[in-house]
């Protein structure tokens, strides 16, 4: 039986060691600092078993998932690059992967590294919050590197497969960083931005699936969200002032008060997004 | 027996006629000018049966909910105000109330009118992507007026618990307006604005929960929504200069690159979010 070890089980490591129990020959061990997640884990059947023993869960893991934050993952490679078992893979679960993938750097050779990014997550964290659900129709992307087996490379399109998602999508930290910047990063900005407004409270009560889609994830982990915006500034900010000139365009529409242009405008931007089709969740509660 | 109907039975009305099967005494009629409608309808049980008879749908009836869009109310209550039954209740569905309103102040003495707007909707259109199980959970917001009878506006109370609505809420015309510039037209226009971004096509694949939820409804019913915005213009004008003046103050503090001040902006987004305490939507697919 070979050993598949998440280091850091919270939201989505422990989601993952749930998620990833009886994938192939692999026994699910999850580590953690905190005393309480691992007892939680253990109690609550959160892969097959859970220690706060990092060092043992590590060393002799054929596969390692880093589960933490971004800055976590980076300390955590430096300190444990020479911990790891010769000819392992590790891979890991954040937001941004260029400053992981950077990271990597430091494992000696021998030692594999995909990154890894899976598409899924709620506005809760913790492994109390975790469930093996969660990848179900999701994107993972994955980030290769020169030197990657084909058996590892092979092992995250497996992985991608058991746990659910819709597809694995291979891409490079750069390309990634950026377009997460658009289709994550600023949605929480977004979300942030609208809580901001003053009739916030006033509005309770009056609020759609729109209202709560957008807003979801206003309610997020901040230490982790300003490590993932500080990690993507340059894309971030481009991304937020094309939307801000976007909003602002139809802010002067509205202001001009001509509904066959404003139809005009509205239409062109609905036909967008029909024909990106994006599959919609499921926001009918 | 009594008889509730439903005129314009496209997405709402549509849904409305299959939720309220069984409401009461009630025999569910729907009515539509379009033949291809009114057939869809009787051949999947959407409502008890269908017409493209208006008048004679209306003319006996004792509930008549009007579900066109705000300008087809707005006409369909000058042209017919004379042809219904005195001591019936009218209502409707839409999502702006004072144009509405205003429009109803035509009725003859006798034939009552209470506002009616289920917090509920898709991004999709027509009779064909109706379901029952629409308004689950949801907003009925009411806008009740001087001399309604008890018996209708508990009527109102009952048809929103037999459609499984979260609650009944009991507004103004104006207040109802001025709250759904922020917390519905507003979304629009900024799921819109999303999807006018250059990089929309080159994006998919890397969308996760977040971006779905928050660009969902830009596949919009442009004439409707067209209405929507253009008879709500202050408030939503309004909404949208706080909305942009709150995301150029996060791309300042971004620009800044100081992540000190940056986490303390978030956390104070986030607790804003958590105390207004909104339920999410599923988001898990």
């Amino acid at each position: 039986m070979r050993k598949f070890a998440i280091v850091g089980i919270g939201l989505i490591g422990g989601s993952m060691a749930i998620a990833l129990k009886g994938f192939k020959d692999f026994k699910i061990v999850g580590a953690d600092i905190s005393a309480e997640s691992v007892e939680y884990a253990n109690a609550h059947g959160v892969g097959d078993e859970a220690t706060t023993d990092i060092c043992a869960a590590i060393k002799d893991a054929d596969v390692v998932m880093l589960g933490m934050d971004p800055q976590g993952i980076v300390d955590f490679l430096h300190e444990h690059k020479d911990d790891f078992k010769p000819g392992c893979l590790v891979t890991d679960v954040c937001g941004v992967k260029e400053a992981i993938m950077n990271a990597a750097e430091c494992l000696p050779e021998g030692v594999d590294f995909i990154g890894c990014h899976p598409m899924a997550g709620t506005e809760f964290s913790g492994v109390q919050n975790a469930f093996g659900d969660m990848f179900k129709a999701s994107h993972l992307l994955i980030t290769p590197r020169e030197g990657n087996t084909e058996e590892h490379l092979t092992l995250m399109e497996e992985l991608g497969e058991y746990i659910g998602c819709r597809d694995v999508v291979r891409t490079d930290p750069r390309e990634h960083d950026r377009l997460l910047a658009y289709t994550s990063q600023m949605m929480h900005i977004i979300a942030l931005s609208i809580c901001d407004d003053d009739e916030l409270f006033i509005c309770k009560g009056y609020e759609g699936t729109s209202f709560r889609g957008a807003t979801r994830v206003a309610a997020l982990d901040v230490p982790l969200w300003t490590q993932l915006f500080s990690l993507n500034l340059p894309a971030l900010t481009e991304f937020l002032d094309n939307l801000i000139e976007n909003l602002t365009s139809y802010r002067e529409e509205l202001g001009k008060g001509d509904p066959v242009t404003l139809a005009s405008k509205i239409a062109k931007s609905a036909d967008r997004k029909r024909a990106v089709d994006l599959p919609g969740p499921d926001l009918l509660h």
